[in-house]
Order: structure tokens, then C-alpha cells, then sequence
């Protein structure tokens, strides 16, 4: 088929261009008949340009107008005018003209489609999936795929300028799970083994160190194939970092770098450096949460010493227990009624709380039904200790230290919720630190690694490996944002006698792991050097700049929380002579 | 462990930096003892330094250098002095100056390892594989990888600067074997199904055109479970190109600028464009191959109109069942012995060739064996027609058309490489276009597609598809460099009805196509635009670029030819328990 190429896309003729010949390329957006003249505007990528099919300017062409429909491709010609006096449409860049169309060509016509192609669609996220190709024809759409590439560029620039060098990972690697789920991948030439897709390049950038490599990045698709939360895909995009010769203030004043031109070039917002820091147990003793969103208030305050020696049973049993008692102030909230209050304790429940401790300061002093056990004289002291003013309202759990602060972080983003107490235009950017080497699985009775088993110890606490290997801390950061873990990293393991002794701690034992990570055991023999890095959730930093509320909305073809691609119907059936060829069988 | 951390790389110092105070970190690389002065190149990423260890400097740090080994990391400190006269090292950078130790600390120790780290190791290509580690610790494998790592940064910079958009496209995606193998996911979820690794991301591509994204491109891991050849890997690396409203003509201009970047911003070497072009018909009548190696001659003659009428019947009886006759002259081979055109002889019956006619030019006039049966008159003919001068040798083959002149492309390189024709300081860019739209294979008794299924035809060739599949042209480009093919694409179907055709004609039933690709013909009902794209193969580019041998040198972490990592022994056999929750089982 031959036709006239555009000379110009749909979203640059302003006044300047006036009298020109055109030829533009694209969709029919909308099309209206105005007393025998129609008006179509055509779009494609870059914008809207509205086309006028007058009579008067050629009758043929004015009668092919006739046959357009919504999605029709078209090619089209004319001269460009200047809009007649107050028809402008200032909302619209190429507003100020027209183009007399003199020419015109259909490339493909176009069924009805199952949504407009509009920036706001009523239509469910199932049929977008389905139809992905015309809801990426979506402007909002198009514009988050757009600013993804723009981050894609910022990253490597930014790392290219400090000597980082990006190198690819394989994707077909060895199986070492630890933590989620492999993918696997059946070898066909040879029978009975299998590859597995990475859940992380941990262990080639760490042996991209060893190789010397310095400073190492990857923009890298990895995979997890994990019962779906909502904001998870079975693969997903990371920035991988690692660096030699570093500690955790090198690697933080790398990333900050990067979170600030993030910022900068796709927001136009300044953000400061360097990032608060809490630790670990600042963040869950201040928030409830190791990631925190500390964008308002609501900080708890541990009240232990006060209620240690009451007689309320309740609270002094946890704190002999080495528990809590802890909770926070909700502003202006003291004229909750009793059955707003049950809703809330309810809701504490289904956090998992025994009960909900609450006090309403008055005029005439603080309500609670908690006074008969506690007395007066301490409740008028939480108050104080607490700094609750009149009109406010007391909250408090009492518990195991982990799992009361759990809850309190649970009911403090609730309250926050309910009050409309989040400022959505701050960006609060925080790092927390010191995690913890080690959590205890009470399922599978053993230690496992908070963050991953190439995590070091901090130097201090390496004798605690032996004595208490839950209170040692980790060399291990976390970046959050307005409450979204968005980057995870550590400083790393090099020396190969620590490196066995996590394993062993983490219940791989001497063969597995020479079985498993012998590679990197090995590698640890020939001169690693120190090292750490990071990896940020490119998926998630993605839809948090472009203000979206799903990652699916920045991914081109995400799939459903249950791992399928509605367009294109994946997984699906195969072929019993390709299993064949895999030496593999459906059980 | 506290170090002091570096104030400058291995590679930096100059006359400049004289008197300064500085740390550097890496490893241990020489070691020389000369009279109690211990000299030691320290050696990182950046390049090397020579530190000098004096006892009359620092006589305990004097005492440490002595347990420094070859491959120990290290933190060394000292002040930057002039290299004592006549000791300078021209070929270092660094080479003007000395840094004498004051301080130094073990990072880490090292085995001696399995081979030295210098730029030429004799040692084979396993034990590299399988310490790759070490491997890429080498300046040569460093540099390949910062060379690929450039190679990244101009292929985006280039198409970000075109208004192109980088779309990352799904690695989890739906099995529609054509051509190569899938490797198959099997899934947890959906007990039965199957996802598969893009082979390529075509499909994908393409519904982001009918999704009017215009301009996209990706560097992007494909996947391919062949029988590997020696330059092929299970896991390769693409430059993915998509555009819409465009022909031939557009995709080829944005290819050529791409190429004259690498050459310019990699080697310095200036491109001239447009890129010489030919035929698929052209390039194997002349050169044997749809890949051809211009940077020498040996092109071909047809000598049909010679000799079909000549009594000698082996030629004729070809020429009747529309065979060829065909030669090229090889210079200065005319004094070739009998038993050097015998081994001539045999390589091409290697090829399938049924004999080799061979006709000597000498003084005494033209020599062969087939003068008894052409006569002396057709075979000074041939002589005349095929400019043979005295001196040289020509060498016939007669066969089908693919056959004969797929023998002589052998006998061509063959000829080049034993004559020496080659200049390998050439870089012959070509395209090669108009390949046909399928091919006959008889194995399976039917059409396959010469590129893909969803390539277009030529316009004017239509018709072919209903009266001679065989004789339709496709509108097919090849990028050819020195003889090897490192891009290939084609201007796409996108008439619904169309491409239904050309599914039909390749076997695929209306069943078939709706199942495997019924998205697609989905997508082509609401308004397809004209489009056409190419993929590059990075890894070759990247390997021609740095005048590697094989694609292995420019990969971090290869596979061997029967797809297996040395270095983490992968594929491995895995937990039954990770079979048992896939629903598979190995037969």
C-alpha cells in the first residue's frame, strides 16, 4: 500500500506552522459533523491535531471523511490555518490550528473498540489486560511508559558518570533457593536437570567483585514465583548495584544520588540529603514497621516504667514477660464514641491484639475503663508521659515487644487513614539500618537470614554469631518512601570461614552448601575483596513517581495476581512432543 | 575489619600527583625482591601502580610486604615519588611514578591461582569457564565488558535521541514454537501449563505499534533451545527495533546511523552511508551467500549461455533442468598441481559438490581435462567471459541453482582463506534484500516462513502467494558485516486477512492461529498501523567491535556449546519437592 508519510506527528503544529502542507499519520480520536463540514481530530504518541474536512476544500476527500470511524488509521493532508476566532482550544497544545484536509488515505480500518480510547476509561482492570494494545492507546498509559524509559536513562547515566559498568547476568542459572520459589526451565540436553530463573544476580555481582569489577549495575529482570500479593509480578524489574572497597556510607551516597535526580528530572522536586536514618529498632519502637511512613505523626511511646508495679495484671505480666505496653495519641480524637471505639478495638483485633486500651481526655479529665485497674494517679501520668491534650485520644497495646509494636504500626496507618492525616504531596525518604542478622521460622524451627545469607554481621556483634545470633546485627539498609520499601541492601560476607558459618547458622550444612554456592565458596579463595550494594524495586520507584496506585500500571504487560497474562492467555497447553523432548511429564 | 579506603585508583597517578599522600586498593599483581626493596604492582579495575616497600621508609610495613602474595587484596598507603632515572615504565600510565609504603593492610588473602592473571593465558577455554571469576579479572575480558557496557549507552542515547522508547517486554510469556525451540516455565499455579521464554520479543513489538507507542526499541535477553553451534548461546543478547508508519527505507536509515556510531565512538572509524546493498538474488549469484564477505572479489560467472548447447552433456542436462554453471577465477593459481586441485576437488565434494571442473590458464593457453568433452572453442570462451588471465585457475561447479552456487560461496572462502584475501582491516557493511518469502522444507513437506510468519510481502508480489508461494519476495533486509549476518528484519503484516493467508500457507490452520496467535489478529481488528522493524544481534556486534573470536569473550558469564556454566555447574538436578509443587515429573 502506498501512501504519504507524515512530515510532522500529531502533537508539534502551533501557529508558527500556518500555511504549511502537512501530512500527518494516526488515529481518529473523535470525529464530529458540523452542518455538512467534519472535524476529526487525529492522534498518535505525541498529541491531538484537529483535521477539517470541508466540502469546499476538495469534495472527494470530504466524502471519504464520511466512511472514518473511531480507530481508523489514517493518512492525511492539507494546509494548515489558524482557527477561526474563538473556536481555539487552549487546553490543547496544537489548539490554535487546523489542517484543511486536501488528502487522505485509510491504512487500517478498526473495529469498534471495547473502551473509548480515553485518558479516564469505566471499564474493569480484566478487560484493559485483555486489551492491552488499546489500553496502552491511552495517554496516561503512554505517558508511564514514556517516564520509565526516562528513568532507564537516568540510571545509567548516572551510574555510567561514576565509573559503574553495566554487565548481563545470566537469566538461565543454577537453582539455590533460599527464601521464595525458583522458576524452573527443563534442559532438553540434559535429561533430569533444570535451570532456574533469577531470583536476584546476588551471586554474579558478587563474583563480578571478586573479578575485580569495582562498580557494577544492572537494570535486570528477576522472578520469584510466590502466591501473588497485590503489588507483586512474577517478574519485576531491579536496579542491582554492587560496589568493592565500600561501606554502608558509600553505597547510601551512591543511592541518595540517584533518588535525587529521580526526583529532580522526573518530578522537578529537590529533595535533601543526606536521608533521615533510623534503626531498626527505633523504626519499629517509634512506627511499628521497619518501613515506616513518616509522612505524619502518630509516634508511640512506651510506657512500661509507669505501669510496671500497677496492680492492672494485664500490662505488669507483659513487662515481666520482657513485653510492651505501649501506644500513641490520636489527635482530636476524644470524642470517639463507644461504638466508634469497639470498631477500632475490632479492628486491633483482627491485627491480632488481645485487647485495645483507650483514654479520652476530657475537660473533666480522662475517661477509661481501664482507670478501676490502673487508678487515677497513673492514667493522669500516661497522659502526661504520652503529652495528650484535651480532646485527644489515648490507644494502647500491650504485648510481646514484636508483636505489639506490629500492631500499633497496623493501627497507626488506620488512624492516619481515618484522620486524612497523610500529606500526599510529601516525599519522605528514610533509611533503616541495623537490622537484624536472623529471624527465628517457628515452622521450620530455624534461623533465617532477614535480609540474605551473604549479608555481614556487624563487626562488633560477630561474637554474637556463637552466643545469641538473634540480637547480632546486620551490616544490612533499607530504603523507604512514604512508607514503600523501594531499595534493600547490605554490606556483604567476604572472608569464606564467615561465609560457612552463616551458612551453617541459616541450617545448610557443609555439603549443601558446597552443593549450592561451592562457586562463590570457591571464588572467596582467590582474593574477594570487601564489598556491598543494593537493589531498588524499579517497578514500584516507577509508579511511585508517576503517582499510580499499581504496579500494573507501569509494566506494558503485567500480569494478574494469579500469574496470567490475560492477552495473550499465558501459561498455557503445550505440545506432548515438546515435553517429550524435556524428559518431563504432567503428574 | 577497618581499612583506610583508596584516594585514587590503580590508574591515575601521574607526574602530577608527586609529594601527595595516597591509598590505594586491589590486588597483589607482581611481586619482585630486589636487594631488601620489595616492588610491588598493585593492580584494580583502572590499571596498576608500582609500590615500593623500603625498610628505610617503614621498616615494619617493610616486614608485611614479605607475606603479600600473588592476589592478595590490599589497602596500601604511601607518598607519590618520581621514579628514580632510567626506571620509568613508558608502557604504564602510571609508569613515571612510585608510591613507597608506609602503611598496608591484608583485605584478604588468596590461593595461588589455577593461571596467571596477564592479558595472554595458555590455558584452555574450560578452566577460564570455570574460574571466571579469575577470568574477568584479566585486562582483555575487563575491557570487552566496558566495550559492551559503551555499547549500551550509545545504542540508548542513539534511539532516545530518534524519540524511540525503551519498553521492557515480558520473559514470562506464552509458547508459539516456530523455527527454534522453546525452552518451557512450567507453572506452579496452573497445573499443566506452561510459560516460555521470548525466542524473540516480535509478537510483543508488535502489538506495541498496533498500541501506538510509534517508536520502541529494548536490549533484551532471547532464548533459543538449539543444538548449539560454536558462536551461539541458549542465552543471547538483542537490539530489539519497532517503528510505525515506515518502510524500508526508514528502518535502514535509523540501522545505518547506529552502526556509524559504534564504529566512530568503539574505533574511530568513519562509516560512509548509505550501506552498499544487494539482492538475495545478487548476493548468492555473486558471492554464494546471503551473508556475503565483500572485503575480497572471487565473484562469480554464470556461464549457462556458454555451454548449454555444448556436447558435453554433465553441463548441458543441468542448464536444461534449469541448473546453473558457474565459476569464479582464483588469481595466480594457474601453477596449482594435480594434487592440489585433487585437494581442491574433495573440499568441494564436502560441500555436495558432484565434481570440480578446473581449467588452468598458462602460457601455452588454457589446460583442463574438460577440453575433450567442451572443445577447445567453448573453453577459450569461457576463458574470455570469465576475464581469466594468464596465470590463473578457474574453478566450475554445475548443480541446482541453491546448490551450485551454495557450493562455490564454500569454495569462495575457502579460496580466500588459502590465498589470504582477506583484509581484515576492512569493515564491509551490506544489505541484503528481497529475500524470498519462504522456503520448501522437505523434511516436514511444507512452507516455512525465510524470516518470520509475520513478515510482509513485496506488493507487486501478492499475487504470488495464491499461483507461486515460492517466487514471492519478501520485504526482507539483512545487515551484513564482513560476512556475518548482525541484524535482520522486515517491514510486518498488518491486514488481518493477510497475514490469516500467510498463516495458511505456512500450515498453521485457522485453529492453530487463533490459538497461538489469535491476540495478535485480535489486535490487527482495531486499528493496526503499517510498521517494520529489525533485531541486531549484540552479542556478535559487540564480538566484531573487539575483534574477539568468539561471543563468549564479550559475555560475562557464558555457556559452553552443549549449554552448561562451568562455573556454578548448571543446569543441576533439583529438590523432588520443587518438582512435586510444579506437577511435573522426569521420564
Amino acid at each position: 500500500m502506498s501512501y504519504r508519510k507524515r512530515t510532522c506527528t500529531c502533537g508539534e503544529l502551533r501557529e508558527g506552522d500556518i500555511g504549511k502542507n502537512v501530512t500527518l499519520t494516526g488515529w481518529v480520536d473523535t470525529r464530529r459533523d458540523l452542518g455538512g463540514v467534519v472535524f476529526i481530530d487525529v492522534r498518535d504518541r505525541y498529541g491531538k491535531t484537529q483535521v477539517v474536512f470541508n466540502p469546499q476544500t476538495n469534495e472527494q476527500v470530504h466524502k471519504l471523511a464520511g466512511e472514518l470511524r473511531s480507530e481508523y488509521v489514517i493518512s492525511v493532508s492539507g494546509k494548515v490555518e489558524r482557527r477561526p476566532d474563538g473556536t481555539e482550544n487552549a487546553n490543547l497544545p496544537t489548539g490554535q490550528i487546523d489542517v484543511m484536509a486536501d488528502d487522505v488515505t485509510i491504512l487500517n480500518r478498526a473495529d469498534t473498540p471495547p473502551f473509548p480510547i480515553e485518558d479516564d476509561v469505566d471499564v474493569n482492570e480484566e478487560t484493559r489486560l485483555q486489551y492491552r494494545y488499546l489500553d496502552l492507546r491511552r495517554s496516561p498509559m503512554q505517558q508511564n511508559l514514556i517516564t520509565r524509559h526516562k528513568m532507564y536513562l537516568i540510571t545509567r547515566k548516572y551510574f555510567d558518570e561514576l565509573n559503574f559498568v553495566e554487565v548481563e547476568t545470566p537469566v538461565l542459572m543454577k537453582s539455590t533457593p533460599e527464601g521464595a520459589r525458583d522458576y524452573l526451565v527443563p534442559s532438553r540436553v540434559h535429561r533430569g536437570k533444570f535451570y532456574a530463573l533469577p531470583q536476584s544476580p546476588q551471586t554474579y555481582k558478587q563474583i563480578l567483585m571478586v573479578a575485580g569489577m569495582d562498580r557494577y549495575f544492572q537494570i535486570v529482570k528477576c522472578f520469584r514465583d510466590e502466591d501473588l500479593r497485590a503489588d507483586r509480578q512474577p517478574e519485576f524489574t531491579q536496579i542491582d548495584v554492587e560496589m568493592s572497597f565500600v561501606e554502608e556510607e558509600d553505597v547510601r551516597k551512591v543511592v541518595e544520588g540517584l533518588i535525587v535526580r529521580f526526583f529532580k528530572e522526573i518530578k522537578g522536586v529537590e529533595i535533601p540529603t543526606p536521608f533521615p536514618r533510623l534503626t531498626y529498632k527505633e523504626a519499629v519502637e517509634t512506627y511499628g514497621s521497619d518501613k515506616p511512613d513518616t509522612r505524619f505523626g502518630l509516634e508511640f511511646t512506651n510506657i512500661n516504667e509507669l505501669i510496671k508495679d500497677s496492680g492492672f495484671k494485664v500490662f505488669s505480666e507483659v513487662v515481666k514477660k520482657d513485653g510492651v505496653v505501649a501506644g500513641f495519641v490520636a489527635p482530636d480524637c476524644g470524642n470517639f464514641t463507644r461504638n466508634q471505639l469497639d470498631v477500632l478495638t475490632d479492628f486491633a483485633k483482627s491485627l491480632g491484639a488481645g485487647g485495645l486500651v483507650w483514654m479520652r481526655v476530657t475537660d473533666a479529665g480522662v475517661e477509661t475503663p481501664s482507670e478501676k485497674f490502673l487508678g487515677k494517679e497513673t492514667v493522669n501520668a500516661i497522659q502526661r508521659r504520652m503529652q495528650a491534650k484535651t480532646g485527644d485520644l489515648i490507644l494502647l497495646i500491650s504485648d510481646s515487644w514484636s508483636k505489639a509494636y506490629t500492631i500499633l504500626g497496623g493501627l497507626r496507618l488506620e488512624m492516619a487513614r481515618r484522620l486524612n492525616l497523610i500529606d500526599e504531596s510529601k516525599n519522605d525518604l528514610l533509611w533503616v539500618t541495623d537490622f537484624p542478622m536472623f529471624e527465628f521460622n517457628e515452622q521450620e524451627k530455624r534461623y533465617v537470614a532477614m535480609h540474605h545469607p551473604f549479608t555481614s554481621p556487624n563487626g562488633e556483634d560477630a561474637s554474637l554469631l556463637d552466643t545469641g545470633p538473634l540480637k547480632a546485627r546486620a551490616r544490612a539498609y533499607d530504603l523507604v518512601l512514604n512508607g514503600n520499601e523501594i531499595a534493600g541492601g547490605s554490606i556483604r560476607i567476604h572472608d569464606r570461614a564467615l561465609q560457612s558459618k552463616v551458612f551453617n547458622l541459616l541450617g545448610i550444612n557443609n555439603e549443601q552448601a558446597k552443593k549450592k554456592f561451592g562457586f562463590m565458596l570457591d571464588a572467596f579463595r582467590y582474593g574477594a575483596p570487601p564489598h556491598g550494594g543494593i537493589a531498588f524495586g524499579f517497578d514500584r520507584i516507577c509508579m511511585l513517581l508517576t503517582g499510580e496506585k499499581s504496579i500494573r500500571d507501569v509494566i506494558a504487560f503485567p500480569k494478574t495476581t494469579s500469574a496470567i497474562s490475560l492477552m495473550d492467555d499465558s501459561p498455557s497447553e503445550v505440545d506432548p512432543a515438546q515435553l517429550k523432548e524435556l524428559h518431563i511429564k504432567i503428574v
